[in-house]
């Protein structure tokens, strides 16, 4: 059927001139109302008011323009079986609607609720209801296609398009309605939540192959949408897991950095100014863990970085960019998947977890330390000479910052980046190496008690620096006790005993962060005194549950 | 201003009775369509057709009925600027509509578009818009408390109410929309996303206390809308997370069940046929671990086990009910939460988890094995003495079920219950005891490599064996290597390489359970053969990242 009737009435006037030239061009007779009205006559589009099928015109300063019998009756009755009483009422078809409504992100809360449309959404769901015999337009981006279409065909609009264009609308009403919603409750104080996602894309499976699972994508424009998988299979359940994983751990790590993930935990990080230590300091965190990793990295991986993964097993390596040799290289490992992601998209401020029957919304952790206190009588401020008995160590205070210790500014915000993606309980041994260098040293995490973690960040850093040793076997002890000694523990949150504190002292540690604040600080910082161990309070706890 | 004209059209006529008669009492002018019309006349309710508004009747077999400019501006003129206006138009003012719309569970894909309402959503929304001068009511519910306030009143309705169903309409319209827009995309095959939560309650903080949080309820009736907390602090975002973890934990496992929850992570469980049994096992997993946990039952706790709690630290204690001695024994620890549950309420059949971009949707996992197969030389088929060389044994082969190397049916089925709610890389040591009683005996897991879940498995495993032990020091290491040998290590994925076992062996570990899988299964089962281990293969996975 020949399209033989349109009603245009857009917020948005784009590509309308197009379109009205292109409906004109098929003699389409064209209805509109105010605004859009008096555009299309600007452009020399012929068109009639409204009123002319409405019967009546617009009414109330125009909060009422469309909506009538006339409009609904026109878009509404089934062309065959309702003909006779169509022609009967005087009702004449509406075979197009081309709407699109205000767009609410430019209201303020005192004129919300007058921007509420009521016609437009009529027009467009009664359209979408009889999708059979109407088409609907509610995205410019739409438009191109159509005229298109109505050009090829000589004036008609298949089926399948109308029933995409009604699908589409109704997901566009659904947006709409969500939003008026969730404004209003917002603006009630009694705030509500609506999530929308889609182009489902199944995956093979979920966690494990006996668990179906999908994929679908969110509506705004986030980190994993700016995401490029240029070579290697599709990326599983478990892969999308641990490269949001990924990117969380690398995000805000400048210069040359390196992370190693596994099962959403990272085993591996290191910062350097060159991309190829970064990569080598991070593997040597845990060479066990990395075996089927991730890799991310925070800059253009080159040639010589990718060479380093000859004869490692990686399941991703991801990076902001690669050069074109460094692709080229990629490609002799067809099973390795090699992913770009854009570094300058920020993490959503919110992060959103479903339990049964509900949702937990709160802020990403992204805080540094809330203070730096040392608390312990043995402390590189007093070592440094600064003014004997003071404890706290500004920010700036560069004589205090304790180099001497091992604990630079730089190397406790590393940590703290270390530690931040971390499963609870969590500990990282970090270290400062000659050349300016930061190495995760060793980690432990997702422990139900911080003494184990302890432990395994001991046991972990233990194996590194003895992979590291080349030396006479005889001195490789004290190796590790010298690097150990100079390496810092980073505690996660408070040691609600003393008794980490001595495995520290038996593995040489004499340096550990933790935010403080248990009911047994007094008991952790004697324990400290007495091993000469210093010990700084940062504030903030980092639990990830 | 006295409520003058309401418009009725409902799809579920409930209450409408009461609620006619209120209006006229009111001598409030009531119209309807169709089948309201009827219903209301049936029950001696003055009621006229809609048309005497509308101008024009049902139209098109019921597709018209209140779509019109008499209805549409009776809703939506402004009773002050535009009432001049109006009575030169001949508009009759609408102050109420009440309107419900079909229900589309009840639909197939066939008629659903044909259910789709047009005029009830305009109504409904153009009175919403209105709200400063009209009411609308969309649930049965409301009609109650708006019958109180018209014969408190004396006819009129507060704009305070009439803002509250303004904005309950507004939500009722995108949920509509919601539920068409999912339903014709899953129709196309490209299916979407919707999810809606309400009733926003702000928590004291995230995870962190430096993370803003909040908790909004789903609508869907689940597991933690089911939950009541009866005495203690209200639950923290970390809480909530724990409690959830502790019911997915205990869900299934019947009888005597209880486990302990620290950080998400189960790190005790143990079933018996004494509740008291079944605490003091659990607890004994992992007693450093346990403090400050989550302690959540299968059945009703009675006063016997909560004397056990007395001088232990435990945040909160959960079950389906308490008895009446039990709760009153609790209230003297105030710090104490107490929660109770339904046991009944299932778990959805959906896990959705949020990335950034979009949203991963697997189905849970609730599998058991999917096959029970010795895979080693040594193998308690074998010793039983049934059919030589068979390697299968069957689910009902009770002779060669195992159970003299301590691998009943039960036991694995206790295992997998185990280990499936801890994070990977997991592994579970358990076991039998001569009551029949089992017990998760140690645990590792949250590991980036299995060496590590292995060795922290065996070292809790050890730790616990040495507190229990009470003879003489010369043979306590007799006493834990007899019950390492008898107690089964459950894998839940494969081992890549064989280091795991040796590590197994070396701890005196006799039988050991994982999937298979691994392109080093062949070496795996080697290393086992060289140390006498006996060895089953399960099929299924249960990672969890």
């Amino acid at each position: 059927m020949k399209l033989k009737r349109a009603i245009i009435s857009c917020y948005d006037k784009k590509g309308l001139i197009e379109l009205g030239a292109a409906l004109q061009k098929q003699d389409v007779e064209i209805l509109s109302t105010a605004g859009t009205l008096k555009h299309l006559q600007e452009n020399n589009i012929a068109v009639k008011d409204i009123s002319e099928i409405s019967e009546r015109g617009e009414a109330f300063g125009g909060r009422i323009k469309s909506l009538s019998f006339g409009v609904s009756a026109g878009l509404l009755f089934d062309r065959v079986s309702d003909a006779q009483e169509a022609q009967n009422l005087g009702v004449k078809s509406i075979d197009l609607v081309v709407c699109n409504l205000y767009p609410f992100d430019q209201a303020s809360q005192d004129d919300f609720v007058r921007w509420i449309d009521i016609g437009g959404p009529t027009m467009l769901r009664a359209a979408s209801k009889n999708y059979e015999f109407v088409s609907v337009l509610c995205d410019p981006k739409n438009y191109a296609n159509f005229i298109e279409e109505l050009e090829k065909s000589g004036g008609t609009i298949s089926l399948e398009t109308r029933k995409h264009l009604m699908r589409k609308t109704f997901s566009y009403m659904a947006d709409y309605d969500c939003q008026i919603s969730t404004a209003l409750d917002k603006w009630a104080g009694e705030d509500s939540l609506r999530l929308s996602f889609s182009n489902k894309k199944p995956l093979r499976y979920g966690e494990n192959s006996h668990q179906k699972a999908d994929y679908f994508e969110s509506t705004s424009q986030l980190f994993m949408k700016n995401m490029q998988v240029h070579q290697g299979k599709e990326l599983s359940y478990n892969n999308l897991l641990d490269v949001q994983a990924a990117f969380d751990a690398i995000r805000d790590l400048k210069n040359q950095a390196c992370c190693i993930i596994k099962h959403c935990t990272p085993c591996g990080i290191a910062q350097s100014s060159s991309q190829v230590e970064a990569f080598k300091l991070a593997w040597a965190s845990d060479p066990v863990s990395a075996f089927g990793s991730i890799v991310v990295f925070s800059s253009v991986v080159d040639k010589q970085t990718v060479e380093q993964f000859s004869k490692k097993f990686v399941e991703i390596i991801a990076a902001p960019s690669f050069s074109h040799e460094a692709l080229e290289l990629l490609r002799t490992q067809k099973n390795l998947r090699v992913i770009t992601y854009d570094p300058n998209i920020k993490a959503s401020k919110q992060e959103i977890r479903l339990i049964d029957g509900g949702a937990l919304v709160q802020e990403r952790d992204l805080e540094s330390a809330s203070k730096r206190e040392w608390v312990t009588d043995c402390h590189p401020a007093l070592d440094a000479g600064s003014s004997a008995g003071s404890r706290l160590v500004g920010r700036d205070d560069k004589q205090a910052r304790g180099d001497n210790m091992g604990l630079s500014d730089s190397l406790l915000e590393f940590g703290l980046h270390c530690i931040r993606p971390m499963k609870s309980n969590a500990i990282a041994l970090v270290r400062t190496l000659e050349n300016g260098s930061f190495q995760l040293l060793g980690m432990g995490c997702g422990q139900p008690n911080r003494i184990h973690s302890v432990k395994l960040a001991v046991e972990r850093a233990t194996d590194g620096l003895t992979a590291e040793y080349q030396g006479h076997p005889s001195e490789q002890d004290a190796y590790i006790q010298h690097h150990l000694s100079r390496a810092v523990l980073i505690s996660e949150a408070f040691f609600p005993f003393s008794d980490s504190i001595d495995v520290c002292h038996e593995a040489g540690i004499k340096t550990i962060v933790q935010p403080g604040g248990s009911m047994r600080d007094k008991q952790v910082i004697e324990a400290c005194n007495q091993h000469g161990i210093s010990m700084m309070f940062v504030g903030n706890r980092h639990f990830k549950h």
